[in-house]
């Protein structure tokens, strides 16, 4: 195999398309020696776009897609249908191993069936979850589950531990991070149906740290490193973090600006201020890996610019330098030989 | 029915009975003409506390209850065992219609427990949920249901907009309240098995005004005025709230004291701030009502302090007035009836 991560783009997909992912993947390629980026999309725009950046042009190549999937479209249908959409043509270069990886600012629906449609579960993986590394006091959590895999079982939630537990020593590079359940009180006999079943197998389930049940106010403040949930729940912290983020930091920017003198104190206090901010900005930290299939998918904010671009490449070539694939084959492998 | 309202205070439960507890109290009564507040507790160490207080001692009743049930005791056996607990005393005097309400800062369970246990469900209410009102860029919203319910059916959740937007109507002062369920998408045929099931029973509910989806992300924007939700979902919107926020709110306390310049921005921006934050404080609002019982719960914060408690206990005012239990009566009634 290579020595260099070969990544698809969807370059057309998010808010942001083409031109940040171009300029985000210009920069990732100029940081990186151990890189090769494929720009999916509609050859003419891009090529148009490209010109106006500076690069080694053996490291990015664009790969024509006609078309392209809104944010709006019903998922399944799309994938179907757009068989020369951006999403398509790249996660099929993932499945013919022309590309190691498939990055996409775009719908995210589609992003999670054509993962599991055209790139295919590792074998013995249940489900693939959407795990997104959310900011937390001192660092970051990876949040698994927030895809569309809802009212799952608790075999899937046990699954989601052992992946992300691996993701987070190997790419994040939290060495034995520390697992718990998203729960509602911090005993054992507190939950739903769903996580009582799930925390005696947690528990007992080998190569993770179990630290039992987190509360949700517990969450931002790293209390563990992987935040285990079924994806209704995982979707339901992950908005609300951005939601309740961004309006108390609106609040306190009216606060700062109400008054003459207040707005003489916000100056003075802006730049401290701006750098322990970004500290708590998720897009710092790169996209949210589809963990369990067959080649790495990942999927950035929809609103992303090319920090978060370059971020998330950087994030696929360490994903791959640590054989991330193998380890969750491996994983997974054992577990079913023990239950056998 | 009198005018007076009588309000059972659990003056030994939460961080910071009795003190806060009975100055809450105090404030209250000496703002109200209406109310009558039973302090339920420790005679002794009530009577010594309240020596330090001015007010009419017609208005501020004593009434002893030797027991405490600590807030990590199991709730059910501590209901079951310990009779003359302030819990217990106080909710038998709203079982007995010695008060009309009953509010308490401790043990949550043990409340919610008590509630359904001594107090008792209105007829034809499925579930008694908690119901806090959370901050929002503007004002405040409901969510419903935060309590002890996990797993409730779609009956459950159509009664709780119901209660909900009864509550927002009248106790609240929004008229004609936006009803929405959480949910991970705004699109209708988003959700798990649950919102799927109930989205359409909303639809046709009569009495509310049911504007459909809510993402966690646009909660904190004020999109609904009642946010339907099962227990579960709800703890974990609640306690998230609680922890990004104070987790923010710290990180940039740090930022604004990192540097000196910003120390100096900081102090003049100080007054401003601290008013704009002010609004986004839970404990302003009062405590969350447990809806559907024959009499009203109200269960403060843990750490609530005096204003918390007076606020609360003003809102025990409102509801009285606006006879509450028979509105939600009526409304349930008129349902059951249309179903037959």
């Amino acid at each position: 195999m290579s020595d260099i991560t070969r990544i698809a783009l969807d370059a057309m997909g998010g808010d942001n398309a083409p031109t940040e992912m171009i300029k985000g993947a210009v920069w990732a390629v100029n940081e990186n020696a151990d890189m090769k980026v494929f720009l999916v999309g509609k050859e003419e725009i891009l090529r148009r776009e490209l010109q106006k950046q500076t690069y080694d042009p053996e490291r990015i190549e664009i790969v024509n897609a006609d078309e392209v999937i809104e944010t709006s479209e019903p998922p399944v249908n799309a994938i179907r249908r757009k068989k020369d959409s951006s999403i398509v043509v790249g996660m099929k270069m993932v499945r013919n191993k022309e590309a190691d990886a498939f990055v996409s600012a775009g719908n995210s629906g589609a992003v999670l069936v054509g993962g599991q449609v055209l790139i295919g579960k590792i074998k013995g993986v249940e489900r693939t979850p959407l795990a997104p590394l959310i900011p937390t006091k001192d660092g970051v959590s990876l949040l698994i589950d927030c895809g569309a895999n809802v009212d799952a079982r608790s075999s899937h939630l046990v699954q989601f531990a052992q992946m992300g537990s691996i993701y987070m020593e190997h790419v994040v590079g939290i060495k034995d991070p520390k697992v718990g359940i998203v729960n509602i009180g911090a005993e054992e006999e507190k939950g739903n149906a769903l996580v009582k079943e799930t925390f005696p197998l947690l528990k007992e389930a080998k190569g993770i740290r179990f630290i039992g049940s987190v509360e949700s106010r517990e969450i931002p403040r790293g209390q563990a490193d992987v935040i285990v949930c079924e994806a209704f729940v995982g979707n339901v912290i992950l908005k609300l973090y951005e939601g309740v983020g961004s309006v108390l930091i609106q609040k306190i920017k009216e606060g700062l600006l109400s008054t003459f003198i207040s707005k003489v104190g916000a100056a003075l206090a802006k730049p401290a201020l701006k750098s322990t901010l970004k500290s708590f900005d998720a897009s710092e930290h790169g996209g949210a890996p589809m963990l369990g299939l067959q080649g790495l998918v990942v999927k950035t904010h929809g609103n992303a610019k090319a920090k978060e671009v370059r971020n998330t490449l950087k994030q696929c070539v360490l994903f791959k330098k640590q054989k991330i694939d193998e380890k969750i084959r491996e994983c997974i492998q054992n577990r079913e030989e023990a239950a056998e």
